[in-house]
């Protein structure tokens, strides 16, 4: 059986999606592929074999993490490495400490950038597009507020979508 | 805190998502709202406290259940009561069994029909449209197999697409 393409990551709370599919569903292509989401570990490549060994990691790095709050204050852009607008996640302890242990020991490497928690709400557009769209929101400020107690292993259909495979519930 | 809209799901293997995306893309306008599945609960509300407890009886319930086959072979209609294609998951008792046991107990009535294990992939098309599709698809045979080992509890967003909320294993 050929490899198929994981992904890991959190949804946050439907409020929190629902904001931002309102950006969304305007300024990302991918809108319609996955749920709004923070990426914990970028697209990576699994047997089954592979995918199963790294399932019961995941089980116990979410057991050894506890549930924890994450707040979103405000728009920013990656540009001009891309122009990927999105809503900054507020660093924490344990986001990066997630994201650490996703990219060690029995997992492939796939991260290409530092870890900067974000929700994108526009991506994959023209250098005047990107520009309008962040100048728009730059200035926006936001009081969004979640616990985050879980999340969530992918994987990625021939058009692109996701699927999910597993939930894993922090500190459990 | 409203309620939210639940409902449960089983999703197929890649290869099956993928076959039944082929078609979903042209004739289900909800194509992009969900990855291909076989409905077992339709929508319902809970709150918090509800769902909470839900979650809770689903785990008991996939812990009492073994992983088990299906198998699809042809493509159905539920014309004349709803214009909707579909790729027919042969009967299964323990198919009926998930089914059954989330009418039941704390969860709320939400079927509004007989219980038929299905994939959508044709919807909401006007009836010459749903003539045309399913008249080139009715004598399709298909020989698709898969081991069902887990299903998905999701909630509906504000623009109509769902989020997995959490997995359950059968049998764990």
């Amino acid at each position: 059986m050929s490899k198929l393409k994981y992904g890991i990551a959190i949804f946050p709370s439907k409020e929190i999606q629902d904001v931002a599919n309102s950006y969304r569903m305007r300024y990302d292509p991918r809108y319609n592929k996955i749920p709004p989401h923070i990426t914990l570990k970028e697209r990576f490549e699994a047997s089954k074999e592979e995918i199963n060994e790294i399932a019961e990691e995941l089980n116990k790095i979410a057991s050894e993490v506890q549930p924890f709050e994450i707040e979103i204050n405000k728009v920013s852009s990656f540009s001009p490495v891309t122009n990927t607008v999105y809503l900054k996640v507020e660093p924490h302890d344990q986001l990066s400490l997630l994201n650490d242990k996703m990219n060690e020991g029995v997992f492939p490497e796939s991260q290409q950038y530092a870890f900067v928690p974000h929700i994108t709400i526009s991506q994959d557009l023209s250098e005047d597009e990107h520009s309008d769209v962040y100048g728009s929101m730059r200035m926006l400020t936001f009081d969004l507020k979640d616990t985050v107690d879980r999340f969530q292993l992918l994987y990625q259909l021939e058009d692109g979508a996701w699927t999910v495979f597993e939930t894993f519930k922090l500190g459990k």
